[in-house]
């Protein structure tokens, strides 16, 4: 097996981008990550989407987006695990380097959700869950994750307050990054009082509906010095990959309060990497609501069973921290365009890892992991970085 | 790079399915491709399926059939790429196993386009279109092959009733296929007597809506025959894999009377391979109209330019013939539940290459190709299997 090397990024701002289509969104950010990396071609273009059917009645979407940015003759498919089909892809990329199949590949993340005429985003959304046995019953996204919300503060006596620190971390990282939707930071204060969506989820305890792009460009790790000498950026290896799935509907889970997969894939990298969760330097989790947090925190080994929350508040998750998580804002603040957002994560870590995440700089990074969940956690694909 | 093979194949009957739901078909044909392979877990799940996000309201469906079908912790993605996301799929899977990611992966195909309530098929299926410059101005999917067919016949001065032998060699083996929806033969009068569906496009020269699902059990050839041993069935190795793709929508063909992705993925799986056109046994080619069955013929190396469709008259497609085509019936008789007809076509393959293809069996059959088109021949994947 080929080791694979990241040498080059793009991505779109995030955000309501109702002046731009989805393939000019694609192609913003793969021309970025070509020009990045210097190429001029590729062998492939896997692409994370998860809505493009449902809102905007177009599949075909690899081929679509390979056509608009010149691409003729290589392959060209989307991927789809509802909102880890960033990650997803990114995997797939890795083996089509790793087998020797292809040389250079694309992976892009793409979603569209605003905009979209005639379509209802939040039942889009709910097709990540079980459409005859949960969204039938009228059950949405943020339903499922309330409902998890409420049984871990119940089970473990967290206070509705508790969750406040993931918010704030977040847009404190946010507002220092170009790239997100929301470049503000929230006091305790904006979280306490923001509007209820589905108790006790409110609105700053949740991602946006938002459109963006991101991109990576894969190659050999033996090829990668040709691409980054002379460069501001050096590459990035991935030192490990995995993917994980658990029951689709939440009440299928044997409990609902542990991210199994997230245990199993997270397991799995720490194995293939011959670290633990104290080597890493930085870990972009999944903070599509502040419950993932606290449940991504405890599945992969960094807080013990109901106490990730705690973390919210002891500055472990900071910059200078323990873990700096959402380290350029995460879902919450940078934003969470579904299928796009593993891609995101992964140019975040590169950013992170070839030290050119500005005034977010997590100081010496050399080792970082990022995972990407669909659904309520029913596949979770992680992946550790390596500078 | 390791090489892979199939040791497990299972379909389901293809057809208005309405007795059974879109998971019910992927576990049936799974949990018979793994009772033919004789394993009892996988690594992985690559499902390749088009419309589950615009006909059922239903996305993450890898891990919703990997759920199903009950497997935990292991990786599950679907692929898109229109009508040839089975192929699409396999690739993947093909990757998967050869680049040392995961030893025994399940590569299967879904779809489920009757029975759908409130949905329009007609317009899910024109999602492999470009939504913005084809869908948008009211061409369907058939109507764009009715544009291609109607230029083909004026360019090359073919008459009507010329892809009659089509159709007729389709329902012909199919009729032999207990998992065909149709199976009896037809005639060149039940041809011609054929209503209209976009002008020159008739009822006979199109494959049906339907509901299907079909598997393949990869594993590294170096281990088939540990599954194989004391089997009814030996492993088929794929030889060779490429895909290509074209502009996504037909007017921006250089030329919309050649497939060009057919023919640059073809010529990579015979330079993979080895061999050339003569030296094929059989062709499974992608007769999702007979327009595409003459243009796969022409592209692939079987006959020159405008000439395609002298072959249905000539006795050569049949399973005797020169290049037996459409062997278990084709997409026009077997029937095209299109996300999974590329792996319905690979099963097909594998029958016909371990000798238990029944009443159609090609003689002394040891090397097959399959071609899966995606849109109007925007995403071509080609496979070479050998015995």
């Amino acid at each position: 097996m080929r080791s694979v090397s990241i040498v080059g990024i793009g991505q779109t701002p995030v955000g309501e981008l109702w002046d731009r289509s989805a393939r000019q969104l694609a192609y913003q950010a793969i021309s970025a990550a070509m020009a990045d990396a210097g190429v001029e071609r590729a062998d492939a273009l896997f692409l994370g989407n998860m809505l493009s059917g449902s809102l905007l009645d177009q599949e075909h979407l690899g081929t679509l987006v390979a056509d608009f940015c010149g691409f003729h003759g290589i392959e060209a498919a989307k991927i789809e695990a509802a909102c880890a089909s960033g990650a997803a892809a990114l995997r797939i990329g890795a083996m089509a380097v790793a087998s020797g199949f292809h040389d250079i590949v694309i992976v892009a993340g793409l979603e569209k959700m605003t905009d979209t005429v005639g379509k209802d985003t939040t039942a889009g959304l709910a097709t990540a869950a079980d459409a005859e046995y949960e969204a039938l019953h009228g059950v949405s996204f943020v339903g499922l994750n309330a409902l998890i919300m409420q049984r871990y503060m119940y089970e473990f006596d967290v206070p509705l307050d508790a969750f406040a620190g993931f918010t704030m971390n977040a847009h404190q990282n946010g507002a220092n990054n170009p790239h997100a939707m929301f470049q503000e930071p929230i006091t305790l204060q904006d979280y306490l009082k923001a509007p209820v969506v589905a108790t006790p989820i409110n609105i700053m305890d949740s991602s946006p509906v938002c459109d963006g792009a991101a991109a990576l460009v894969l190659v050999p790790t033996e090829w990668a010095k040709r691409f980054t000498t002379g460069h501001h950026r050096g590459a990035v290896q991935i030192l490990a990959s995995a993917s994980a799935n658990d029951t689709l509907a939440v009440h299928d889970r044997r409990d609902p309060l542990f991210l199994e997969a997230a245990y199993i894939s997270s397991q799995k990298v720490y194995r293939q990497a011959g670290i633990g969760p104290d080597d890493l330097d930085l870990f972009e989790l999944h903070d599509a609501f502040t419950i993932m947090a606290a449940l991504g925190l405890e599945a992969n080994g960094f807080a013990r069973r109901g106490e990730g929350w705690r973390m919210a508040h002891s500055g472990e998750i900071g910059i200078g921290g323990r873990i700096p998580i959402s380290t350029m804002g995460g879902l919450k603040s940078r934003g969470h365009p579904v299928g796009a957002t593993g891609v995101y994560q992964a140019v975040e870590v590169v950013q992170q890892l070839t030290g050119t995440a500005g005034a977010n700089q997590v100081r010496d990074a050399r080792l970082g992991m990022a995972q990407n969940i669909g659904g309520s956690g029913a596949t979770i694909v992680t992946h550790i970085f390596g500078s």
